[in-house]
C-alpha cells in the first residue's frame, strides 16, 4: 500500500534526522570541553608530560573522528609550543605519551615538515633498546623491578610504539613492545577477576600488610584498568591484522571488556574502586571515560558484540555527559593518583577531559538508538 | 519658527545617539572576534606565518580605529611570544606579512625597545636586495617567474615595505616596491575586467587546458582580489602623498574598486569566484572582508564617492556580520587555498578573522545611516 | 523553652547556609576573573614584569584561600612560560615582584624540583647586596636618591624578601629590607596624615612650583598607598612574629589602616585622589582593592579591630563587585601611572584584577553578616 510505505520512508527520514541532531550534540559536548581545557592549561612537571599526553590523544582522536579544526588548531599550538619534545626520562614510559598526538599530527598534516619527529625516535630507540635501572630490576622502590611496573604505562607507551612501528614499517619495535608488555601481564593481570593490579604493591600475599578495600576485596582501581583497556584499543586499532601477537591483545581485551561491564553503576559510570563501589559512591570520569572509548571502540571496530555492549555504553555517555557543566568543564574526575580515591563535582584534570572526548570520538560511530 | 528649529536639532540629537549605538555594537563584534581567535590560535606552518600575518593586521587596524585595549594586549602578546621574528624564506611575500603588525606596535606604543625590528629588517632587506631564484625566474615551479607571482603576495609584502620606507624615511624601498609590484601586475592584472587572476595558470591562452570556469568565464579568485585591494589600501594609507608613482596606485585601486562593487551578490557579500557566483552559491567571509574594507577606506579618505560606495559597503557590513555566531566565531570563510573553492558556516581561519575586523574597522568611522 | 531552641538553632543553620552561599559568589567572582585575565594576556614590557607580579600575587593568595585548581593551574603555566625568570634591572624593584608567585608555587607544590628558584636568589641577593646608582643617590633622575624611590616598591620588594628570607631562614635579608623600607618611609611618609607621597615630585617644599590638587591638598594617590598597605599586609603575615623590627610595621599598618578607612568613598571605594575625590568622582579598584585585603586581612589576623573594619571591608567588597561586568572583567582600573588619573568601566589592567581577587582572598575568610 502506498501510503504505507510513504510512512515508512518518512519514519526513517525522522530517524536520520535525530540521528544527525545527536551526533551534533555530541561533537558540541566535545568541542566545548576542549576549548574549556585549552583555556584551562594544566600539567604536573610540564606541558609535555602524560597529563598532556593522555589529553591531547583524546583530542587526536576527536579531530579524528570529526575533522572538526577545533581540535587540529589545539593539536598544532600545543605541538609548536612544546618544539615537538618529549620529557627527558627516557626510561619512563609516562613521558612517551605526548609522542601520540605527536605522530598523530604528523600522519594527518599535508605539510610534512611541521612535526619534529627526532625526539620522539630518539625517546623510542632509548626507552626500549638501551639499558635502564627498571629494566634490570633496580628501581629506587622495590616494587620497581620491570620497565613498565604499573598498569598505567600500557596506555602511555605501547600505543606510541605501534604507531611508529607502522610509521617506520619495522617491527622490531612490536616485538619489543609485546616483550614489555607480557612482562607487566604477568606480574599485575590478575586471571580471576580479570582486572589489573595497578602495581605490585596491590597484589595479594597473604600477609596482614597485604592491602585490600575495607570489604575484603582486592584493590582494583577503575583509572588504572581504564588506562589498559583504552590502551588496548589504540594497539588494536595500528596493529597490523597479521601481526604474530596480535591475538593476545584481542584476547585481553575482551577478557577484560566483559568484566568491566558488569561493573558498570546505576548511573552508567564506575566507581574508582571496581570491587567497592561503596567507598566512594559516585561515578568517576576518567576510568569511566577510557571504559566507554574502549567499549565503543570494540562495537565499532567488530570486535565487541553490538548486542551485548551497546546498551553499556550508551548508558555510559548519558552519564559522563551529566559530568559536564553549562561551561564545558569536566568535573568528577580523580585527581593525579595511584588508587582509588574520592573526586567531585569540582575536580577536573586535563586527562579527564581527554578520557571524555575519547568517549564521544566513538559514541558519534554508533549508530544511536 | 522655532518649534520647527527645535525639533530639527532633537532629531540630530538621536541620530548622534543611534551613531554611538551603532558604533558600540560594530566594536563590540570586532571584540567578540578577537576573543575568540585569541582562544583558537591556529597556523599554517608556524605561528609567524602569514595567516596570523594577515589576522594581527587585522587586530592591528582595529586598534589604531578603537584604542580598545583588548586588541593592544593581543598584539604584544603575540609580539613577544614570536620573539619579533620573522619566518626563514626571505625570498616569500608572505613570510613578510607578521612586519606589519611589529611595525604598528612600534610605531604607536611609548616604549620603543619593546619591538626589537632586527628580523623584520633583515627580512626586507634580504627580499628587496639579494638574489632569489624566483627573482631570476628559477622557481621550482614553472608559474614562478618572478618575485611576487601570485596576487596574494600584493598584500603580504607591499603595504610592510611602505611603513618600513616611512620609519627609515628612505624611499629605496619604496621604488624597490614598485619595481615589482608592477612586474605583478603587468603578469596578472586583466586590463578589460579590472580584477587580479591568481597566477599565470588562471590566465587564459586560448589552449585546451586552458583553466575556466564551468559557464566558460575566467576565474577571478574572491579572495585574491580581496588581497589586492585591500593591499592597496593599506599601501595607499601609507605612502607618502608626494611618491612620484602614487598616481598608478589610486588609479588601479579606483578601477578595481568600480569592478568589485558590480560584483556583490545580493547578502551583501561575494562569493568564491567573482564571474561565476553559481559556482559556490554563498557570501564568502574573507574575500568579502578584505573588500569592504577597502572600499570603506576608500570612502573615509576621499579616494571613493561616498554616493558611490557608501550603500555598498554598509550592505556589506550587514551581511559580514550574519557570518559572526555568539560565541565571536566568524564562519564562512574559505579554507587556505589559491582558487574558489565553498565555504560553510562551520569554516573558519584567522585571516578570515582579520579581514572580518579589518572590514569594522573602516565601517566604524563612516558617518553610519 | 524546647521550641525556642529548636528556633534557634534552625537560625544558626539559615545563616551557615547563607555564608556558604555568600562564599562561593565571592569564589566564583574570583575564578571568573582570573579566567577573563588569563584569555586577555597583557604586560607592560614583557610577561615578568611587575604588572604580572601584582597579578599573579592576587591568583596565588587566590589559591591560598580556596584551593580552587583554576588558580594552581594559571600560576604554574605561567612559571612555565617565563622559564621561571625574573627581568633583568637588579637594581629596580618593580621586577622582584614575580618572585612572590613563584615562591609560593614552590612552597605549596609536593614537587620540589618545578620551580627553578636560581633567578629569584640571583636577584634578590644583587639587589639587596651589590651596588647600584640608585643605592648611591646617582638616579637617571633627580628624584631617585635611594633603592626605593618611589611608594610602589613596598609592594614589590619587601613581601618577596621576607618569604625569602623565611626559605633561607635568614634573617640578613630581613634586616637588608628593613635598611631600605625605613629610606623610603623616611623620605616620603607624611607624619601628619598617614598616607605615602608617590615620589619625592609630590612632596611640599614651600615652593611655587610644588604639585598641589585644584583643593589645594596634597597629592596622595590611592593606588599608590595601596600598594603600601597592601605590601604591609603580605609583609606581616610572613615575617616571624619575633623580628626584632616586627612593631614598627605593625604600627605603621595600624596608622595608615585607620587613615584610609576615613576616606572611603560612599559606593565602599576610594577615588584616584584620596584628598581631593572631586578630582575624578568614581571609585577605582586597584587602589580600593589593595585597602579592601589589607584592611580585611588585618581583622582575620587579630591586628585590626573587628568592630571598628568590618563595615568598611564589606561595603568595599560591595562596591568592588560592582565593577566587574557578566564577561567577568574587572573594570574601573586606572592605567600604569604614577598619580591620580580618572579610570572608566572599560578600562582594566592585570594588576586591577589582582588587586580585586586579594581583596576577595580575605573577604572570603570573614564571617559574614
Amino acid at each position: 500500500m502506498i501510503i504505507g510505505t510513504c510512512l515508512i520512508l518518512l519514519n526513517v527520514n525522522i530517524s536520520v534526522a535525530q540521528q544527525e541532531f545527536d551526533r551534533k550534540n555530541i561533537e558540541n559536548a566535545m568541542v566545548k570541553a576542549v576549548e574549556w581545557q585549552e583555556q584551562h592549561p594544566i600539567f604536573g612537571s610540564e606541558p609535555t608530560d602524560w597529563t598532556n599526553g593522555a589529553y591531547y590523544t583524546g583530542v587526536a582522536r576527536a579531530h579524528k573522528a570529526t575533522d572538526n579544526m577545533v581540535f587540529i588548531a589545539a593539536l598544532k599550538t600545543m605541538g609548536y609550543r612544546n618544539e615537538w619534545k618529549t620529557p627527558s626520562r627516557y626510561y619512563h614510559a609516562d613521558d612517551m605519551a605526548i609522542s601520540y598526538p605527536y605522530l598523530y599530527i604528523h600522519n594527518n598534516q599535508l605539510r610534512k615538515d611541521l612535526v619534529n619527529l627526532e625526539p620522539t625516535s630518539t625517546f623510542i630507540n632509548k626507552h626500549l633498546f638501551e639499558d635502564s635501572d627498571w629494566k634490570q630490576g633496580k628501581g629506587d622502590k622495590e616494587f620497581k623491578t620491570i620497565l613498565w611496573w604499573w598498569c598505567d604505562a600500557l596506555f602511555m607507551a605501547p600505543p606510541v610504539i605501534v604507531e611508529y612501528s607502522n610509521l617506520k614499517n619495522d617491527r622490531k619495535y612490536l616485538d619489543a613492545m609485546h616483550k614489555y608488555y607480557k612482562q607487566t601481564y604477568h606480574l599485575l593481570y590478575d586471571k580471576q577477576e580479570h582486572l589489573f593490579s595497578r602495581d605490585t604493591r596491590f597484589l595479594l600475599r597473604a600477609k596482614e600488610t597485604d592491602l585490600k578495600e575495607e570489604n575484603g576485596k582486592k584493590i582494583f582501581w577503575s583509572r588504572g584498568n581504564g588506562w589498559v583497556l583504552g590502551g588496548l584499543a589504540l594497539i588494536l586499532e595500528s596493529m597490523p591484522k597479521d601481526y604474530k601477537h596480535r591475538d593476545f591483545y584481542v584476547t585481553l581485551f575482551k577478557e577484560m571488556s566483559f568484566r568491566v561491564k558488569e561493573l558498570q553503576g546505576e548511573d552508567g559510570l564506575w566507581c574508582t574502586s571496581l570491587l567497592s563501589p561503596e567507598s566512594y559512591k559516585h561515578g568517576e570520569v576518567s576510568g569511566s571515560g577510557f571504559f566507554t572509548f574502549a567499549l565503543a571502540w570494540g562495537i565499532n571496530n567488530g570486535i565487541l558484540e553490538k548486542d551485548q555492549f551497546e546498551n553499556t555504553v550508551l548508558k555510559a555517555w548519558k552519564g559522563l555527559v551529566t559530568a559536564q557543566d553549562s561551561s564545558g568543564k569536566v568535573g568528577w574526575v580523580q585527581d593525579v593518583g595511584y588508587d582509588p580515591k574520592p573526586a567531585s563535582k569540582d575536580s577536573w584534570q586535563n586527562f579527564g577531559t581527554g578520557a571524555f572526548i575519547l568517549a564521544g570520538s566513538e559514541i558519534l560511530k554508533l549508530r544511536l538508538p
